[in-house]
Order: C-alpha cells, then structure tokens, then sequence
C-alpha cells in the first residue's frame, strides 16, 4: 500500500534526493566509497558543501554580507547561540508555541528578556499582533510556523531592532525578503535534509559586538570563517540538503514551492471547513499554516477521533496525529507532498464523512 | 578498480553497515518510508535509539551509574560541554596533539587549566609519562588516540581524579575499564557511524556539581533524562550507529575488534620497519596506535614522496596521505578495514621498494 507520509518532522523529502542519497550510500560521486565513509576534506565533498552553500544563496536570493552555514546542534542548540552571539543586555522575543517558549527560556540565561506577546492562554492557536518591540531590544525573535498549532508568519516584518527567525519548518516554502533579517535558522529535518544538520543564515556585520566569553564552537564566526568545516560536518545530510535544493530549483524554486504549497493548504483547510466532522485549530485564515494543517473532530463528533485516525491509518496516511497539547490531527504538507496525497487524505475524510 | 579506503575519518565502515543504511533510505523497518523522512518519536525510530545505546553498554560492558547518549555537535563541541558540566576552578589536561591542544583552549574559557605534560616540542610524536596531576584538579582529560600524529594510550589509568577521555578515533576499538573514567566521548565519525553524531558515555554522578549556568543543550542532564531524544536526533547517523554496533557483536565484540586490529596494525607497522624506502614517526612501539599508522620516507628516499603517493594511488589506495604538521603517509586501520586492504598497501610498498 502506498503510504502517505505526513509527519511533522523529520518529514518527507524528495524522492529525488531519497534516490540520490540510496545511490550515494552505494557509490558517492564515483569515488567507489560510500558517502557515509568519505574524508569531508576530500574534493568531492568540499564540492557537495560550496553547492549547497552557494544554491542555497541563490534559492532564498541572499544578499551580500551574508553566510550560510550548515552545523549541528539542531534549532535547540541555536536557542543559546542567538542570545550568546547577540544578546548585550536585553532581547525581545514573540511567544507563539512551545518552541518559541524554549528559545525564551534559553535566552534568559543570558540577560533581560521582554515576552512582547504571546497566544499561550489560548493554546497558541493565533499570531498575536499590535505589540510593541521595545526599542532598547539588541533583537527580536520570532517562530515563523509553529508546527505544533499550525499557525505561520508569513510576512517578513520591517522593523528597527535586528530581526532574528527561527524558520526550521517553513524555509524554502516561499520567498523570503533576507535583508529583513539579521539572522535566520532552523533544523534541516523539514524542507531541506534528514535530521542532523541545522541551517544558519547570518548578516556578518551583526558579530562581534558582545563581550562575553563564546565557546568556540557556539561562536558563528568559528563557522563563517572555516566555510562550515571548522570541525567534521553531518556529510550525508548535508549531501541530501544539496538534492533537495537541486530538486527545488528544478521545480521553480521558493516561488514554485510557494504556488504548490498554497494549492494543497487550499485544498485540505477547504474541505477541513466543508466537511461537517472536523474543524480547524486555528480560525483566522491569514494565521493559518501551509505546512502543518491542524484540525479536531466537531463537538458531536468528539468520540469519533480515534475511529478516524484509525481509518486513516488503514488508507495509508502516516503521522496525522496531532501534537498531545493540541489534540486531533496534523498533516504536515511540506514542500516534498505531492498534491496527490493531500488529495488521498481529503478523499479519505470525504468517505469517513458518508458513514454519518 | 577495488579502493582500500585509509581515510582518517569520516573513514571506513563495514559493509553491513553500509548496505543495511542505503536499504533503509529506501524502505526503513518496513514502513514504506525512508529512514531519512521518518519521525524520530515513531517507534520504529525510538526501538532503533534504544538499542543502539544497549548494545554499545553491552559491548563496552558499560557498568551500572553510567549512561550512553547520542547528541549533535561533534567532539569540538564537548570540548566545551566537559568543562561547562565539570569544571569548578581547575582542570589537567595532557597535551598529546592538535585536537587535545583544542580541548586545552576551550577549557580555559571556564576555569584554570594545568597543562600537566605535552609532546608538542616532537610534533607530539610520542605520549608523555611521568607526569603529576594535581590533586585539586576537577578532572583529568586525555585523548587516547592521536589521529595526526598515530600515537595511541591503549592503557586505562588508575587515577585519584575523574577522568575524561576523547576517544573519537579508538572507541569500541578494544576492550575499555569504563568502569576507570568519569565521562569518554567522541566523534562516531571512525569506528561507529557516519559524521553527524556525537557519542558520550558519562557517569551520573559527576554532573549537578558546579555554580555556573548551563545552557539546556550543554548540559548533560537534559539528554540523559530524555533518552538523547530531547531534541530531533540525528537519526540516519544513529540508525548507521547500530548497524555497526550490530556488525561488531557478531564479529567477536571489542575483543575481536582488539585482535584483528593488532594484527593488521603489526602487519603495517612489520613492513615499514622492514622497508628501507620507509620509517614510522613514532619511535616507541608501545606509544604507536593501532587506528592511525603514520610514516615517512626514509631520509634517502625523501624525493619519491610524491612517486610513492601516486603508485599507491594508482593501486586504490585511498586516503594515505599524511596530515600537514607531520607529512608523509598516515594509513587508517580503523575496525571495518580488512586485513586484505592492509596486506594490498604492504604489497604497494614492497613493489615500489623493488624499483630501487
């Protein structure tokens, strides 16, 4: 049976670069090794990491003065880097899941942090806006998809304190403006590579003015200065995130992305407000995200839930329970979900639907 | 043309673990999904973690009080997080080479630091003795195997102090006291797995015991009371983990592992005492590692580096040449590499000694 792989992450790829990846396990480059055992100084590597550094620059339209990096860590290991790098006194952060709620708590070891606003007390199922950045702030974060709600930001702000975002489940799902931001990263495991590598995109000009002590290895420009082989990199995932940024650019790149990923939200979020089982999380529209799809049974269909996932499950449909502090279902439509299993899904809903 | 894969690392894996990862890229335990886009809370993935740390207690007869965890980072990054868990004023380190002079630098970010013996002044060319620790030191650290320089501490000390040792290049190389150190560590990227994962076996009770604050993704304590699963796991690395966890159980455990690493590693080092084209760099048989065997041409022969370099190349040999403080030849004879690979370099050497 075809499965239908909706996991919030790590999520499905290409299978562009999952057959890629399989060959180059076998076979990397035509060294006759396989990639998992190849020098990361060896000239066929080297090449793999500038492509991806330089296809990932072109993708995102990256300007001048900034760095891509790829590292290890995961976003969580960013969560101290960001205020180690960053923070002077005070920092400003916007509270929209869980995730956003760790990256405040981490930066509290680091000086004074200002919780511009947050959507906790309603189980982060909005964006809140109409804030105040204060104006002291060395920078303000941002989540921009919480893929635990399924709420997104998608609009680059244009602010006076240095912008900073964690974009670990929507990068490469659109065109990003990167001279709004100061920073911008993520965990690879969503839009761009297996896990185990994590994306940083940096203005240079940003380091170097706290003056604090910073662990090498927690210092960007450790990284900026060796091209991200300060230390052996994650090889294979970063050989996998080079396929999958050839595979983008092959389809369109972000824009392409961008036009397919608005096509399959349209069609999930329309018949998840159709259908008269299930209900969206998150009710303004402009809130909602592209990539995680979050939705519960309706009030007098509440004892149905597991007899749906159940259902589901039989046809194929992988990872469409929803996060435990939200309930009901999630179906991750990252950049890779042909719009086919989107369909397979809402047919799905469809047929569980004419039982009632 | 058969390649005899000498990499220092990212270096050779056994077969098992090779076919074993390219088939789960394609079609992981049967779900139908990749390894490289399957959830790490999927219990396909979680049984995968579990065994994985199991199998390596097993292997290494790890004793109880102890705990094995799978992070991000790499070695660099340990070389801060030792001193962020340990350090309360003052640390010994020995200096054998380039990556313990690297553990010494980012220890100094935290505390004082006795540099208690270093080779340094003969391009570390040999393992100090003799030396004293002090007795208010937190903890001792060493790097038991020396990848630049091929000189290796096969012995475990017995020690008043905690002791913390790198083991990046010969773990699971030969049967270990664990029972002898406080906390070992290293990169997997040698005789484990593929780059991407950062291996430390650490004794609870050593942690809690200092005043500073510890960033949550530094601090030993969040992975050990998360499974290593605090964080997305870089789960394709692990995954590889196993399959060589699994490969060396059934060939002999780390005592099979010892045995044929010291008959390959005699084999080598037989030939380039042998050879009058050739010497090894480290003089003292007993200071000589077993992973790494590093020689020069003898000072009559220094003109046919290059020749010697390109007729092995010509021969698949992959990999040999030396790292750039020490020069010539370094060949890699990490647990995955046949004794036929090392017998076919023997073979070179001999035919190219007989042109003169």
């Amino acid at each position: 049976m075809k499965k239908h792989n909706f996991y919030a992450g790590p999520s499905i790829l290409p299978q562009y670069t999952i057959k890629n990846t399989a060959e180059a396990v076998l076979d990397f480059a035509g060294t006759g090794l396989s990639v998992l055992e190849i020098s990361h100084r060896s000239k066929e590597f080297v090449a793999v990491m500038e492509e991806a550094q330089a296809l990932f620059k072109e993708l995102l339209n990256i300007p001048e003065g900034y760095h891509v990096l790829f590292l290890g860590g995961g976003a969580s290991t960013q969560f101290a880097m960001v205020p180690f790098n960053l923070m002077k006194k005070k920092a400003a952060y916007l509270n929209t899941g869980a995730w956003a709620a760790k990256a405040i708590k981490e930066a509290k070891g680091f000086g004074e942090v200002v919780e511009v606003a947050s959507s906790k007390d309603a189980t982060y199922n909005y964006i809140p806006k109409g804030y105040e950045i204060p104006a002291d702030a060395d920078y303000f974060h941002i989540t921009t998809n919480n893929t635990i709600y399924g709420t997104e930001i998608r609009e680059d702000f244009d602010i006076d304190t240095l912008l900073v975002a964690d974009m670990s489940s929507d990068i490469l799902s659109r065109p990003v403006d990167v001279s709004k931001y100061a920073l911008i990263y993520g965990g690879a495991q969503k839009n761009l590579a297996p896990s185990g590598v994590t994306f940083v995109i940096v203005r240079e000009d940003i380091l170097g003015h706290v003056d604090r002590h910073i662990p090498t290895m927690l210092d960007y420009r450790t990284h900026i200065e060796k091209g991200s082989m300060f230390n052996t990199p994650p090889v294979l995932p970063v050989f996998s995130a080079l396929q999958t940024l050839k595979w983008l650019k092959e389809n369109g790149g972000v824009e392409g992305a961008q036009k397919r990923n608005e096509e399959k939200a349209a069609l999930l979020y329309g018949e998840i407000d159709r259908n008269k089982l299930f209900k969206p999380t998150v009710a303004d529209p402009a809130d909602r995200s592209l990539m995680n799809v979050c939705f519960v049974m309706n009030d007098e269909y509440v004892e149905q839930e597991k007899a749906f996932l159940d259902f589901a499950t039989e046809r194929g449909m992988v990872g469409i329970k929803g996060h435990r502090s939200v309930g009901g279902f999630r179906a991750s439509l990252y950049n890779a979900m042909p719009i086919e299993s989107v369909q397979a899904l809402v047919d799905t809903m469809k047929e569980f639907e004419s039982k009632f």
